[in-house]
């Protein structure tokens, strides 16, 4: 159990709106089929790079405390490959000599990052940490592959981790997480490294686009996340009825209607699907933040964030907020 | 402070060697150029990628004892933008199941890595950690910018972390990192990422490789290590002579004398760049496996890792063995 705390957490939302009837004939798909295919309604697209997004994310979740201590950026897509992103976000928030870096577990990056700001804040390494996950990953989008492109969206969210104060009881109460590299084939984008290099002329341009093998995922997704739920649950000694609220990575339709499945009642998911897509690893922190915003978070609840994401993997954290 | 300890090193190199006067007339530079520019002699080169010679190094740091509860991928050079390479080395070692992900900090990698390693080791959220970084670098040489080209080599590098004993002094007594976004452009790859997408037609090759403005790099570091390193050595109540070993990250010939000036004489620092280059996040923990293969490392040393990344950041982690 580690005793660190969420203390502010902050959303930016592109201001254009790309309704999925806009995006049904760029896809070729027929009138109505994105939303029945994948629940998603519409998607925020962004015309900035994602700095520009955590950014804002960042100062919303500061609110009126200080600057933090140290940056993790928590996110999938680059701006490009060196330096980092984390160093284009502390450049435009002004944070001159802070320490800053990237974690990235694709769409897992949020909750990885938070465990391991929560770790170092519980270790006394640093007592302010900002984690932010934002994604302009339309860049990336394969409009040959309808369900994937149609799924995703572009945003950002960050949270503030701290130490828990004297007397309260914030914590990580658990956090686990899996890796199945024979599910690696099914989420890909296969260019942008050394296999299928941008300069080698072997490599295509669907190489650099998001590849989905959608019902792979979620066939192995539904195998592979109960037990994850179940062993958190365990530890804490909780039964799913006693979490307040699930904040899962909002990775489609049929994924997010899985967690009903799994004994949690639509009063206890934060569902941002249908109006923001899958924001790959924003997903989880902008859920996090509207669900604050909503008032449906206060201090002592029991909160589970979880998801999947590229590799197969599969991750969980069980928070006192 | 930190209680955790390095319990195991790993080292891999792949078997080409390059020298520097083969080297030297694809660079078009003339005979003995490249050492006396950059002290590199030799350099390995990888025609693997770099997920084997990741999983050749963590067994070697494994040795007799069990296999990692997580594996953390500390590299640049990814193998492909999804899933994140952690994945892929996980495979290579059979460890499906076992979590993974991915720590990015260029050339700091592993100084980051490491810390966030021990931090959850102390937590108590994993007994035994591999911390991972390999680089097959070789990919992404610009011969049309001698200096960085000349510098860059493959390789791997791994340490494995566990919580230390009762009644041993290991632990990781101080942390600092800073990062000054001023110097972003001194070291760049600007493709793979958002801004300059591999299918947008404005990305040129160039874009696609390493580019660095070596003396604005070594400017900026001169003035940004002496003070990060002196705030280290206060916390911990040391003095530059009190420290056991330095093992700097293997920036350059420049790069690696400036230590001397820094206060430290030539049996402390652990200095490889002749014969393998720079292997960015690689070039710190193959300096630490070598040290440890040549019995420079003993239990309650006092031991220095410090470097330079593209950010500019620089970060320093100062341990008992």
């Amino acid at each position: 159990m580690l005793r660190a705390q969420i203390v502010g957490t902050g959303i930016d939302l592109p201001a254009r709106i790309q309704a999925s009837r806009e995006l049904e004939p760029i896809l070729g798909v027929p009138e109505g089929w994105i939303e029945a295919h994948t629940g998603v309604r519409q998607r925020r697209i962004s015309d900035e790079p994602m700095h520009k997004m955590a950014a804002r994310a960042v100062r919303q979740a500061l609110g009126e405390g200080g600057p933090p201590d140290l940056l993790v950026n928590a996110s999938l897509t680059p701006i490009q490959l060196i330096p980092d992103s984390s160093v284009f976000i502390l450049q435009e928030l002004g944070l001159d000599g802070r320490p800053s870096f990237s974690v990235h577990a694709t769409c897992l990056s949020f909750v990885v990052g938070l465990q391991v700001a929560m770790s170092m804040v519980h270790g006394g390494l640093w007592r302010r940490v900002a984690v932010v996950s934002a994604e302009q990953g339309s860049v990336c989008r394969d409009f040959t592959q309808p369900e994937s492109a149609a799924l995703i969206g572009d945003g950002a969210g960050a949270a503030i981790i701290e130490p828990t104060p004297e007397g309260q009881s914030s914590a990580l109460l658990a956090f686990d997480m899996a890796t199945w590299p024979e599910g690696a084939s099914h989420t890909e984008l296969r260019g942008c490294g050394t296999r299928k290099h941008p300069n080698d002329p072997q490599t295509v341009a669907s190489d650099n686009l998001f590849q989905m093998n959608g019902p792979s995922v979620y066939k192995m997704a539904l195998r592979k996340v109960p037990p994850l739920i179940g062993g958190l649950l365990h530890r804490a000694g909780l039964s799913p009825s006693q979490v307040d609220l699930v904040v899962p990575h909002q990775a489609s339709g049929p994924g997010m209607r899985a967690y009903r499945k799994l004994g949690f009642v639509t009063d206890q998911i934060v569902d941002i699907l249908a109006d923001h897509g899958n924001c790959i690893s924003a997903s989880v922190p902008m859920a996090l933040a509207l669900a604050e915003q909503q008032g449906r978070l206060k201090r002592g609840d029991t909160v589970l964030l979880m998801g999947t994401g590229a590799g197969l993997s599969v991750a969980g954290a069980l928070l006192r907020w």
